[in-house]
């Protein structure tokens, strides 16, 4: 027994997207079926698709961004109920007995967590799919509530670009007093303003181009530094007890550094690679700072942010399309021409007629 | 009114140190007047003299690890006593100000500390000059008490090699059930086995190469992995809270970050430069990982040092040497011939007549 699903994948590194009829399994006692109402639309998923990482899984359906309705609900789920607003990230499983996952932090499991799409279900090895889909099939334990209140649509992008910088402001213990900077005013940038404010701290932007004051200030930012102004840089030289780095690709983090307070930290959530140019180590051992990593943010942090958000009235900014228009989509967040998220109505999916 | 005073100096970067007169400051209110025990021996002392910083200033009096007793106390002075033994490090003053100054992290003073040799006074301009010599001029909030019963030649290096790696320890919260690593078995590596294992870690010695398992483990270490080793290295992936890295050249950091458990830290206590080969960024993020740094300590943070050092027994491990034979010392030093740090005696200075 399998249940029957529509999505739109990519059948190769250099082909479209487009619909896509797969299997999803039969839920098991502790899963739940979902209908997908939105999914946000992540820069991963591009590199995903495009085999930028090297383990591309084709077909893949992509989408970590995940907001829906809960249609069915196994024998042991007691947390949700049919009808309940849920949400699902980037993981969809993991060891659940190594140290990481007993402390929460199922992103870092020691054995590897189960990813929402481009991985195989860790315990029937059936190929995972992601949000760009009809429904989905989910042990209710990587599921979070949405608040009551709480626009859907904006709410999608949460799953990750929300947890990966909510999870760093927490670990670094952000709050009232805290100066913070975040680099980069994309989709995760733009949430990492909008938390940090309202965690309380003081919230600077560096930008590499002038124009974003506005929008910046709008989004929660106290002022926006050019990063490319040596006078402005030197301006804020020392001030920043944490900096939440959400460029994606490899660029100079010194300069970032220069700006940290004592005992700060510049934690890079967007970039994997060799740090080039070289970083230099002598501000570190003088001033006490670090640079440091995360990665997205566990299932109880998760919820814990969904619920700061509800309260806060805190969503993405997003613009909504029809998955028919994906492929249009990735092309402008290549030219990062979209503020700040682009999220997939799944309600579009519906105008394929069934000939599949 | 001065103090005469003879110590060694080096009168440019590639002269030997030889016997030197100059004068210091008479005691202001707040100075107190040592007669110099022992000065230990560090490797900045051969960096500074030899100007491989680029700032040296000479002629040069090196040593900022001094163990001394009080033979006189201005009218300000409460703390101490003539007779007291105390101890002077790398420091002599602060801006006294500043938010650092305020937190007793004077090593980072805002607006630079004074360094005990190879720097002016901040009050009346004068040279400072270091441990090489027969006695020194200092504000008492400089000067930390020796706990009785500890070896005063011993004790000399806790100053310095001691205090750079207690800070961290401190700072990233070591104690029981910590697994701390520490990289390099010099005057530094030597020093952080033993305070890392007082403090009840576990300890373990990445080294380049074997023969030095007997001398690790008698100064405190549970066991010695050789960095040069894949498979040693391979075992203990993931595995450590703190890694002191007290190598004081370029090296690659990676190896260490990839032996780091999740949320570690590799503290740089030796290298001030750039990151070569290349540090990734990779593992930092995907194993929330940092790479920080950090500086000697401050003056309160030495005194609890030199106080559980009293407590525990601990000092370094020294070969004591006339002031005479110093320029070898440095060669000894620069091929790691010291097991593990040279410490001066300065009654030898008093074999040389007064013919200056
Ligand atoms: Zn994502
Ligand atoms: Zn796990
Ligand atoms: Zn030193
Ligand atoms: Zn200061």
């Amino acid at each position: 027994m399998v249940i029957n699903v529509r999505g739109y994948a990519a059948h190769s590194a250099d082909s479209p997207l487009g619909l896509f009829s797969f299997v999803r399994r039969d839920p098991r006692p502790n899963d739940v079926v979902m209908e997908i109402l939105y999914a946000g639309v992540c820069h991963s998923d591009i590199h995903s698709v495009r085999n930028d990482w090297g383990n591309a899984k084709h077909p893949m359906v992509p989408g970590h961004e995940i907001i829906g309705r809960i249609t069915a609900a196994g024998a042991d789920v007691t947390r949700f109920k049919v009808g309940d607003h849920v949400g699902v990230g980037c993981m969809v499983d993991s060891c659940q007995h190594c140290r990481a996952c007993a402390d929460g932090l199922e992103q870092y499991c020691e054995e590897g967590n189960t990813l929402t799409y481009n991985d195989f279900d860790r315990h029937d090895g059936m190929p995972t799919y992601g949000g760009y889909s009809e429904r989905i099939v989910v042990s209710d334990k990587f599921v979070v509530k949405v608040p009551d209140g709480l626009d859907l649509a904006g709410a999608a992008p949460l799953l990750c670009a929300g947890i990966t910088t909510w999870s760093p402001l927490r670990h670094w213990k952000v709050g009232p007093g805290s100066k913070v900077a975040v680099v980069g005013l994309g989709g995760l940038g733009h949430m990492a303003l909008k938390l940090a404010k309202a965690l309380g701290a003081d919230v600077t932007l560096f930008s590499r181009s002038p124009g974003k004051e506005d929008d910046a200030k709008r989004l929660g930012a106290d002022r926006v530094v050019i990063s490319t102004d040596e006078a402005q840089m030197a301006a804020v030289h020392g001030q920043f007890d944490l900096i939440i780095d959400t460029v994606p690709y490899v660029h100079d983090v010194n300069p970032y550094v220069a700006t940290l307070a004592l005992s700060g930290t510049v934690v890079m959530v967007g970039y994997l690679g060799p740090l080039e140019p070289l970083l230099n180590s002598g501000p570190l051992v003088l001033g006490r700072k670090a640079v440091a990593g995360s990665v997205i943010g566990g299932i109880t942090e998760t919820q814990e942010m969904l619920d700061f958000c509800g309260q806060h009235g805190i969503t993405s900014d997003v613009e909504v399309i029809r998955i028919q228009t994906i492929n249009e989509a990735y092309e402008r967040m290549l030219k990062s021409n979209v503020k700040y998220r682009f999220v997939i109505d799944l309600e579009s999916l519906k105008e394929h007629v069934t000939e599949a």
